[in-house]
């Protein structure tokens, strides 16, 4: 009885949508289930009347994904019973039965909607099965967020070029810095002045080890410290051995300085072998090792390098840092926490803004 | 004959322009000629082939004021000759008697421009002449840029519905951070979400005295000190007061939280009766005293207060910070050079590429 009623209102709704020349309801596709797509849709339910108000934003989530397959509904999903079943049953399947089925290309390719969202857990060997969503959503007309790094590791040019043939919108500002606008600030508020180099702490997870053994810790100490914190996964490789950081630098190195690079074009050194003695004399000298990401235009390297304390760069913890060198406007530096699920949902909302600005809905 | 010259190609750009529909001049006013004009004028010079490929930008210089009086040409400015004209005679009125004149006012309202861009000192007793420029600049259809904190201090709200109420742009990037973009990061980089504090170091010269006390000066030693560095002038009442600070702060109360306040709202303290023993006692505790400007989207606040070495916002020198905490993306801090001739004139640059880009120029 209430499919009928719920059907009823939307047939009710497009006829006055249709009648009126408004929709202002943005489709949308979540490939992914984790934290940040559940940040996400818990920031869509509390925020809903804000941001219309204030953004003339309507999100509506059509189809959501996670490993154990696909649950739909045009009308829109029930955004509380999603997250309750996420919670109790720990997968979206069991929202509904007749609302669920196994494949998540038939429903990235056939869903009626206007972003696909593509949230999978970062695949820094061959970028799958993110790239396979992505490309599929931008070949079927989908404007595409995503927060993996993977993808655009691998395949940032192929993919911006893809994006401009299938004129969608393509966005990624939750890669770089969670929540903290990172490519925004410097693609857009130093626009007008020629970025001339970048380096940066964009690694939370090693900054946070490194810290620790700045305070006398050894690195497995370090790193026991930040795993039992959560600050470090199960499997730390891609942070430790600079991966993520190199990810994140190509993805800067692309967007906001123009280059066709790849995670291939970096020249990457972890933190593993650190030397304490190195550690030690840096403290003496009021300096600091840290896992620096750095890019001058034409190189790309990630690797251990000692910076002052005095520096605005050298920040603890967690933290990310970043400092843009421009021609004339000089050095800025922007900090922030580079992690945590709210932070990063906060940036998917922004990119939906975005999008939201560029599509006419009449 | 260079002259009929000049006036010839200007005629044959003019019918150009008509039968194509195209003129991408972008006529400046410029009220005031020192650093920052000046580094201006060396930027469009410099700039120009840059700016124009880049982002259509082609501004042309017909009206300068000085102390002095007005030098203009509504074919342009020689940038060469202007710039070194004021360098040898002082004065940009020697730069050719047939095209000087003693009224600035009249200047502003019958010169032919798109933009006004007045750079004359910061009065932040009654904001003169900054006030009547600005106003008279847009009743007289003209965009206005600043970089004058003066009137925005004591005028914020009136001024803003004054450039509304006349349909025209009102910028003034420079009056906040010199080319470090705050203004900018706050209003778009954290849009889509809600900014619910700012605090930071807003004043360069306070921040060097301070950092020098805290090494073991006297105030007067470190007065005395930034003095001789050029980073205080001759009368620092303006900057040791917390003016300056509670100026910005003012600024971006009202643009960034939508505050509708003068700087007679802010309960303001300087650093002049500053104890020692404070600065003492913060240095063992590895925290600083700093000039902090902060609001909590209510009340303003100048003043001197200690802050932990480890906050990301303690930085040192003639650097400015400011921290801005929103509801979901959490903390971010920005921090860079606070002032300089060319940082600032390269915040108007990125002002008028903005004002460009709303510019209908058909």
């Amino acid at each position: 009885m209430l499919n009928i009623q719920e059907n009823y209102f939307t047939i009710i709704l497009n006829i006055f949508n249709l009648l009126t020349g408004i929709n202002h309801h943005l489709r949308l596709i979540l490939i992914g289930f984790g934290v940040v797509g559940q940040d996400l849709t818990k920031l869509i339910l509390s925020r809903a009347s804000d941001l219309y108000s204030s953004f003339g934003l309507k999100p509506r989530i059509v189809a959501v994904a996670d490993k154990l397959g696909v649950v739909s509904a045009p009308e829109g999903l029930d955004l509380q019973k999603l997250l309750n079943t996420k919670r109790i049953s720990k997968s979206v399947v069991y929202y509904d039965k007749n609302r669920s089925q196994k494949n998540v290309m038939e429903t990235i390719e056939e869903t009626e909607a206007e972003v696909l969202i593509e949230l999978t857990p970062t695949n820094i060997a061959n970028g799958e099965p993110g790239i396979t969503h992505i490309i599929s959503g931008m070949k079927s007309g989908k404007h595409v967020i995503t927060v993996n790094k993977g993808p655009l590791a691998l395949e940032f040019p192929s993919l911006i070029e893809l994006a401009e043939y299938n004129q969608v919108a393509f966005r990624f500002s939750g890669t770089v810095g969670g929540g903290t606008p990172v490519l925004d600030f410097a693609k857009r508020c130093l626009k007008g002045d020629r970025i001339l180099s970048f380096e940066g702490i964009l690694n939370g997870t090693t900054n946070y080890i490194l810290s620790k053994m700045g305070e006398g810790l050894s690195f497995s100490d370090a790193l026991i410290d930040a795993t039992a914190m959560g600050y470090a996964e199960r499997d730390p490789t891609l942070d430790i051995e600079g991966f993520d950081a190199a990810a994140k630098l190509v993805i800067i190195a692309n967007w906001v300085m123009g280059m066709k690079v790849t995670i291939k074009d970096v020249r990457r050194k972890g933190i593993k072998n650190l030397d304490m003695s190195d550690i030690r004399r840096a403290t003496k000298e009021d300096s600091a090792i840290k896992l620096l990401a750095a890019c001058d235009g034409k190189n790309m390297a990630v690797g251990p390098r000692s910076i002052s304390k005095k520096d605005p760069l050298c920040v603890n913890g967690t933290l990310n840092a970043i400092t843009f060198t421009s021609e004339h406007s000089g050095k800025q530096t922007i900090i922030g926490r580079g992690a945590g699920g709210i932070e990063t949902a906060s940036s998917i909302i922004r990119d939906l803004i975005e999008i939201r600005n560029t599509i006419s809905f009449t």
